[in-house]
């Protein structure tokens, strides 16, 4: 637009856009909120069955996103404007994405995406999902399915629309900060709120007395108490509002621990659902007065005019079939897993019904999922269906005529009393049913798949009440060219499909409606959905995302690193994707690398760029488009995203590194480790005398051993940093960082990142010692601790991560191929603790890890008797125990093996009964062989001491017994009459038997 | 309108309007408040130089006012709709009409008035002057000129406009109760606001609880406190107006006494006004950056095209001056006190200026104050100016030639030295100067007039920062044809009036026009406004309004009562009348009379209508016009207001009654009487011995001994029942009712009423002496107490009431005709304080009370030493005192009585320095004359004696004693030698001129 609207302007056509399509115009909440949704407009009305469209700006208050006005775009205050459609009209996208046309927004220059985002309130019992909405990468919209309030399910589900509108107007308006932005054609956003927004932030940080906060948040309780009490909705629900403000200037001035974080919470919980529930009731009183006479919604579909068409003439040649599941954006996890749950589910039902078929492909994008069945058979192979009627010697007479009980069973069972067949003393009533026609089969097949289809979290939205990851909006379903008639969660299948949003944002239809294209027949799907610019091979989808990103990085001749999760992520944010490189201000590059690089991943899904392993001032961001009208405008946009993540990220760091590491340690005392177990501090006391114990077995020097001791005192400190309470993932890393900063030693501040490692599966191990100690002791604490208390992983609940915590400590040594006693490990550990440690829960906590250690052998892929044979002795120990594993798999596949395994056996199976060990008597030997196993065994035995790792040595040394054990058991009986005789030989055979003792109980080996 | 708009489509159009208008649309504030003026936007924009223009809706919580959702358009929550125009643009009554037509408004179709209503918040330090803008009666606006914000004055002044949002879209959609508002086409507002109203009602007056509200209210103060300290602004003014709020809430539950109130108000505005100051500074420190580059704001006054005119060629003939001083509306005092100014300074001025006129008209309007001299002197009269020089012998020399000095004299006064004229020794220099021309004096004469004007409250309105009663936004001056020229406030003098509002509102004009018309010359002036159907003569538009009233009341056969100051007040609310009759549910006539009236008068300036003293189920209202198009929408809008005002009385009446009005006594102690004098309920504790002893002493019977005991103890409580508490003026009139609905007894109900008889002068005094007694009680009680704590008034200050208290008591006891001693009275009423009452401070009380007596007396026209005389010896006793005034001035115009009178006087003063009374002694006298003069004293004494009011009996008898004593003084020497002689001779002399010392001291008449 040659003249963007100014913010007011922008607002105004908020309202006449959501005025006509039905919303009430409301007006702001009387108290400070931290989001649109708590105005009772919102929180209260998505309650209860009734019908309501409302829309309303909202000016939301969050403590913690006070910058001081220095970011570009995130305040402690910033405006919403909100939309609740209760309930779904059937297209609540396309409306919204109409608004932002009513806006001024041309759609056709910009990259939308709905990025997967759930939301949830812990405070006040509510949740829901949808997506951020991004517009260049800038999320500008929070929309929401809400599924419940007030720990109230909802039925009607309401969606929700939430528009960040200071950043939609700066961009509107082509700003680079919301501060530029034209508020009415005369002022300035930064003329009316940059003052209030700096006092804000200095009230909410540094002034707020904690004290007199807390005696506001009690009476805030009391007087909801009270209100809730009389039954007051209102009255009560602006008490608990409050209490939700008053506890974000708590937490803004760090002044909540984890404990009474969680019991702020279950107490605002608990009166938000009082609170809910007085207003579901007094809407009941008033019998719903808003519901339609028929007393039931209607819910809408859009414009679908997708209708089924008339019973198909049954096709007699095997034909294509075709399902697509038309649906709003699917979180990425759920396209991947849809794809796998649809292929084994189709491959499933089709064996079940008999159907034969040339081949299944199953693919798919973020809107669609997609089974194409090629030659699949037009009926079900017939089937033999045979039953069980009488014994013999009733079904016939003693003339061998049917019995009244033979006839009698023929006739129910349908067939005619001779054709009975017999066997096994029974007779049989076999029927030969034919096959059904596939047509017919069809519709019952694909509502089976779509009830079979289970997701990591599943919302409802209109009445049919149906769960499904996201809203389905259309089906086609195909066999030949008719379609596969049939309906689910309110949606009919038909042949029309939609066109991808970017199709439709350059179509210019009025609000609400949609791009739509026929699929004449299942075969042409294909090209059809090509044609539409869609992508639609996941696997060729996510290959052309790589090459692009691959050649924008090389336009600046940089490289990009291996993505591959965030590949994977990107793949399903688009139906197509065009890489786009954009820069930033070489200033961040100052940044830690990791913060560049976890800020772009995590939160804006960019593909870093490096050059010569340095980074660039570049990123790659892939748009969901097939070809960008003005990829320039995305580029800025995007630009002004990372922009203001990194003036975020550099306002943390500015803010940490005024201080040194250390002193965020006393603040640890706020966080709370567990109620039983402390504070965050407590632990870090713990660590400080458990990692230089744990190092001291690990035999660390004394430098190593000072260093430990160093960074155990600082391991925790970053978690009370800015940056880290911001960006969890950058624990450790930041911790490193800020402690050379502080002046640490390297490494003290590496053992402080690598005490996290690994972090989960295939991540690194400490490369150090002091690393790996700090890392140990660290777990071993938590493990020690948690066990003691009674915190046991289950089978679905596992809070503490003590499973990983586990996996850690056994990947960590098997890295560092240390010796390591995890017994002697935990009972340091328990020794600290302030709780009691049983030897129950201390043999348990054991136990527990060597499971683990049991499963990453496994994984290793150690045989399951190798691994149990080695964890028999060396369970304790898993560097040891892997040197084992490795040592028995390479004895086990030595050639002649079997023979010299059985040789030892019968050493072992015929002492394994001896209660104790016998002396070595030469004396006794009566026969030569006997001297010559003697000498063997000796041999043997010396080999074994003299290598550095037994287990090496074991698999020749036992071949090397093999003949003298065969001729020794050919020639003498061990259990010889003549004690002292028998006492020799035993002792002898006893001794072969030992030889694996330090390395593997090999009586698990299979062949024993 | 057809299809009246929705609430959210009003609100919509009124956005639009202002946008269109240079308004920021704004928010409504996060923080409940009790108006939009306490939003930011308000409070703190309008304080500073820089120019602001916004407009928001603003939801406002005012807790007194909710009513349970049970009047129609009363409730605890109202939208207001607010603009702030800084600084004036000159035209902002006409732009505020423009918006009502763009909300669909028809005002051709209405009576729209503005009425005077000053606003101030003693919490915020702020005031300003305006007006209610009243609809049909209705009120629906608050138009103020803010003049003071965080008690700091307004350069420039900002023009508040503060729309009743829900009354107007009421009248838009023609609805008889806001509930049944269309909100958005879909909604009732009862549907969206009933609920909460009612439980906030509930909340606030039931549920709140004290003790937390007072801690909240601490803990919000605090916070202000720290953050003033600390220079924030805003996050201070948040906690200001929270305090407000829980200010309002504890109010609301009745727990906020006098004294306290006025603490909590001095904190709120102590911290407001350090908030205001902080928020200048921060505006200074940014250099005022919303200023002009020049640095000063344009102040407009509207299309203002008047200008004046070339210099006029002087008249020759007498001729017409005619000035219109036109502004927008006046308060109805200040059109009766500018009239009588007006008229006193310009007959003022014309004598100084030496001007000759005809006659001279001032009348006025609400908008107009007009002066019209006829026949003025086209120049001043000639004038001599004289001046002394030296004396004669100095002047001339011995040849009777001019000195030097003669010579140096006549030089410097510009006359030949032989002009000099001779006189009393001195020479003189005499000139004639010629008188100047009219035309050239009367642009200063009118400057003159306008300055000289004072008003009791005055405003600044644009940058001149003239202070007038209201804007002025016009003149017309001519003399004769021709503009006087000059310029005042910022306007220009012309020849151009403005019609009245009843002619803007049916011309169609654009928004911020107005109508206008030319006067050609000053003799045209009255004819030309007629021809506007404005009723310019003040007289005639109240005798012919009387008229209209009469005649409405006539049409349903009732009468109106005689209401002066109602009649007064109505006559300068329009500009031509209309009466109409309007009439209201009968039911509502249950309600207590006074009630009735005192809405329809205090509230909505209505007159009542009686038939044979009954009232009527009607009112008389006058509209702003010459002729209606729809006086049945004017009438059905005034009866809607009649309506809520009624309902509202109703609910309170209700309420009250309740409860036995005894049981409403223990709250008076929550209201502060002094705060040396405690409470309410501890004066009451006073009246209940005071008030039987002042009975006693008025000789009451024990009937009504007890009847007092009873009123005593019930006199005040009324004070906290809703209906006083919401209507002051009807306190003691609803003590008298629900008294008798509490089965007090009438004699108790009427001292209750009585007891603060009289309210004003004129007012009626209590007829039972019950009533009497009371009310002298309540009156002494104050009047002892309070000059006991040095509450003493002063020349400009009495708060406590203190002159009408003395004032009541006098005249209590002058229309009883009853004798009591004040004295004795303030003596007893002094032994009940809680504090010691000195001997000077009674004195100085009883001082007080005489000097009211002697004003009073003195108004009822006896002659001042009359008076002194009385006083001198009645001045305790009121009734007794007016019966001697009587009897004295009766006495004084006796024929014959100066000769009598000088017989009397040599009695008198013959003996007046004698120290003690000597004894008669008859033996002695040597004269007849002595005897017979004994005699006549004898028979004149007895005469006195026997008479009730020895006063009456007095003229007589010093009359009939003239003779005798003038035959004694002929005879006798009074001072004899002989002193037994001289003794018996002074004695009847002194007896003689005791005569009158019952009644007064005679020695203080005139010719004594």
């Amino acid at each position: 637009m040659s003249n963007p609207p100014s913010m007011q302007e922008v607002i105004r056509r908020l309202h006449e856009y959501w005025a006509a399509h039905g919303c009430l115009i409301w007006q702001p909440y009387s108290e400070k909120v931290g989001a649109g949704t708590m105005n009772p407009a919102t929180v209260l009305r998505v309650l209860g069955p009734e019908p309501w469209k409302v829309a309303y700006v909202e000016p939301s208050f969050r403590a913690d996103d006070g910058r001081y006005a220095e970011n570009p775009n995130r305040m402690q205050m910033h405006h919403q404007y909100q939309v609740i459609l209760k309930p779904d009209p059937g297209n609540p996208q396309e409306l919204y994405l109409g608004s932002l046309e009513a806006i001024g927004l041309d759609r056709a220059k910009h990259d939308i995406r709905f990025v997967e985002d759930n939301w949830k309130s812990p405070a006040l019992g509510a949740w829901g999902l949808g997506w951020e909405v991004w517009l260049d990468g800038q999320e500008i919209t929070q929309y929401t399915y809400f599924q419940q309030a007030g720990s109230l399910p909802l039925d009607p589900v309401s969606v929700e629309i939430t528009y960040g509108l200071d950043r939609i107007v700066m961009y509107l308006q082509n700003k680079k900060q919301v501060w530029d932005i034209d508020v009415d054609g005369v002022h300035t956003f930064a003329e009316v709120y940059r003052d209030p927004e700096i006092e804000n932030c200095t009230y909410n940080f540094e002034v707020a007395d904690v004290d007199r906060l807390k005696q506001l948040y009690a009476i805030y309780q009391a007087e909801a108490d009270a209100c809730i009490k009389r039954g007051l909705v209102i009255p009560a629900h602006d008490y608990v509002l409050r209490q939700s403000q008053t506890f974000n200037l708590l937490d803004a001035r760090g002044a909540i621990g984890v404990t009474e974080r969680a019991k702020f919470f279950a107490g605002m919980r608990a009166q938000a659902r009082a609170v809910s529930e007085l207003y579901v009731k007094q809407r009941e009183r008033a019998e719903f007065p808003w519901l339609p006479d028929n007393g039931t919604l209607e819910t809408g579909n859009g414009k679908q005019d997708i209708r089924p068409t008339t019973p198909t003439p049954y096709s007699l040649l095997p034909t294509s079939f075709l399902l697509e599941i038309g649906s709003e954006e699917l979180p990425s996890a759920d396209v991947v897993s849809g794809i796998e749950q649809v292929q084994t589910t189709v491959t499933k039902l089709l064996a079940e019904q008999r159907l034969t078929y040339g081949s299944l492909r199953v693919t798919g994008t973020p809107r669609r999922l997609v089974v194409y069945v090629t030659e699949l058979a037009p009926r079900q192979a017939d089937e033999l269906i045979e039953k069980r009627g009488p014994t013999l010697d009733r079904a016939y007479d003693s003339l061998g005529q049917p019995t009244k009980a033979a006839e009698g069973f023929a006739k129910g069972q349908g067939v005619d009393v001779n054709a009975l067949e017999t066997r096994d003393n029974y007779v049989y009533a076999v029927k030969r049913v034919a096959g059904r026609a596939t047509a017919e089969i069809l519709p019952d097949l694909c509502r089976t798949l779509l009830e079979s289809l289970r997701f990591e979290m599943t919302m409802r939205w209109n009445s049919s009440n149906i769960a499904f990851s996201r809203p389905v909006r259309w089906l086609v379903a195909l066999y030949g060219d008719q379609v596969v008639p049939f309906t689910w969660a309110g949606v009919s299948s038909g042949k029309v499909s939609r066109g991808p949003r970017f199709a439709d944002a350059v179509a210019g239809l009025p609000p609400g409606e949609f791009t739509t294209f026929t699929i004449d027949q299942a075969d042409s799907y294909f090209d059809a959905v090509a044609q539409q610019g869609v992508m639609i091979d996941r696997a060729q989808r996510q290959q052309r995302i790589a090459e692009l990103v691959k050649a924008a990085a090389a336009s600046v001749n940089g490289q990009t690193t291996e993505e591959p999760e965030l590949l994977d992520e990107v793949t399903d944010l688009v139906e197509a994707p065009q890489a786009l490189l954009g820069s930033f201000e070489e200033k961040y590059l100052e940044l830690p690398t990791p913060v560049l690089i976890g800020v772009m991943k995590k939160h804006q899904r960019y593909f870093p760029v490096f050059r010569n392993g340095k980074m660039l001032p570049n990123f790659v961001t892939v748009a969901n488009a097939n070809q960008l009208a003005y990829p320039e405008v995305v580029v800025a946009g995007n630009e002004g995203v990372i922009r203001a993540r990194y003036a975020d990220a550099n306002f943390f760091y500015r803010q940490d590194t005024t201080r040194l590491l250390e002193s965020y340690t006393p603040r640890l005392s706020t966080l709370t480790f567990h109620e039983k177990l402390g504070s965050m501090l407590d632990k870090v006391a713990r660590l400080k005398v458990l990692a230089p114990h744990v190092a001291e077995m690990l035999q660390a020097d004394a430098a190593q051993l000072a260093a430990v001791q160093r960074a155990a005192a600082l391991a925790k400190s970053d978690l009370v940093t800015s940056m880290v309470v911001e960006m969890t993932s950058l624990q450790g890393i930041m911790g490193e960082t800020y402690a050379l900063k502080s002046g640490e030693s390297s490494a003290v501040a590496q053992a402080i990142r690598e005490h996290y490692l690994p972090r989960s599966a295939g991540d690194a191990n400490p490369a150090s010692l002091p690393g790996l100690a700090l890392s140990l002791a660290d777990k071993l604490d938590s493990l020690a601790g948690l066990f003691a208390v009674g915190a046991i992983p289950t089978g679905s609940a596992d809070p503490f991560g003590l499973r990983r915590a586990a996996l850690g400590v056994v990947n960590n040594l098997l890295a560092s191929g240390t010796d390591f006693s995890i017994k002697a490990g935990l009972a340091a550990a328990a020794a600290e603790q302030p709780v009691p440690v049983s030897a129950e829960a201390l043999a348990e906590t054991t136990a527990f890890v060597e499971r683990r250690l049991q499963g990453v052998l496994s994984d290793l892929g150690y045989a399951h008797d190798v691994v149990e044979a080695v964890l028999a002795v060396r369970g304790d120990n898993p560097a040891a125990a892997q040197r084992a594993a490795l040592a028995l798999s390479e004895m086990v596949r030595r050639p002649g093996w079997n023979d010299a395994f059985t040789a030892y056996a019968r050493c072992a199976r015929i002492t394994r009964n001896l209660a104790e060990q016998l002396p070595l008597n030469p004396a006794a030997y009566a026969e030569s062989v006997e001297q010559h196993l003697h000498d063997a065994f000796e041999h043997a035995a010396a080999a074994i001491a003299g290598s550095t790792e037994p287990a090496t040595a074991l698999g020749a040394q036992l071949q090397a017994l093999q003949t003298p054990i065969n001729a020794y058991f050919d020639k003498v009986l061990v259990n010889a009459e003549d004690e002292q005789v028998r006492q020799a030989r035993q002792a002898l055979v006893q001794r072969v038997a030992a030889l694996p003792a330090a390395v593997a109980d090999l009586s698990k080996l299979q062949g024993f």
